[in-house]
């Protein structure tokens, strides 16, 4: 709450590498209609959402400008297993699990937002976090066997949360 | 037009690649106010096209797949020069030069498909096509001098014509 307007840039920068990532996808795996079609919606969804953000950059008049990102992002990325099929197994799970986080921190900021506006404007965006958690976990379920899809997600959640519990020094979404 | 099937699918694949250059210019330039709010636009349009392009090629029964690019996108993209500011303005320009081609492409597909609905389709591509190529130009001229502009632009647009001048052997929207 002390560094809302570094939260707000940091925020904006997720929103776009969010698009990146599944746009990296897209064009990884361009035969899989399914995942293209999702991943598209996805895509434009988190482009929308970043132009969102940055217009409350301007309201705040704070200036788009680069961040360091924290190591949660980089870490969960070097638990992908680089081989196919375990690689896309693992890009969508990473993603899924950085979705459902993003739901809880934006819960936190909505929930301890002074400003009623922008807690609002976190709200509205957590429904669409929890919704992409599902998307990839769907898309995981649909290219693998359910087992070995829960066995890997709890595996990283696991990580996921060790990552998390070393506490990142700098105002982060996901410090 | 006897290459209907792979035009659709090779568009499909250009609308994608449209939208990642967008993205990948807000990653590089991430200060860039205006730059990333235009493009932002841009992206989510050409994702917006890439899905309906993609329900065409549904309607016509044809699987997304992977296709070999035209030697055109990395000829052009050989030109852009390494180093900054050079490299901001050739980005800007050749993007706007793919676009300006685009328009000319499909706005020969409007005029000589049979398919009355597809030629349609192609028409209403087009503007968009036409209003990116400005949008690019545009950039260009907010972050550099206008003469600077003129004479890149001239230069690159004799070194694109001479790319198609070989014609490629294979069926593609820049072929």
């Amino acid at each position: 709450m002390a560094n809302l307007d570094t939260i707000l840039l940091d925020h904006s920068h997720c929103e776009r590498k969010a698009a990146g990532v599944a746009l990296n996808l897209m064009f990884r795996y361009p035969s899989y209609t399914r995942l293209v079609r999702q991943l598209t919606a996805i895509a434009r969804e988190e482009l929308e959402h970043f132009e969102l953000v940055n217009q409350w950059l301007e309201k705040r008049g704070i200036p788009l400008a680069p961040l360091s990102s924290p190591p949660y992002g980089a870490l969960l990325k070097a638990e992908i297993r680089r081989d196919e099929p375990e690689r896309l197994l693992d890009s969508l799970l990473v993603s899924s699990l950085i979705e459902a986080r993003s739901h809880e921190r934006l819960g936190l900021l909505a929930t301890h937002c002074q400003d009623r506006d922008l807690a609002d404007f976190y709200q509205s965006l957590m429904a669409s976090e929890a919704r992409h958690y599902g998307v990839y976990w769907v898309l995981a379920d649909t290219y693998f066997e359910p087992d070995v899809v829960t066995e890997r997600l709890e595996e990283l959640a696991i990580k996921e949360s060790e990552f998390l519990a070393h506490l990142h020094p700098e105002p982060r979404i996901h410090s």
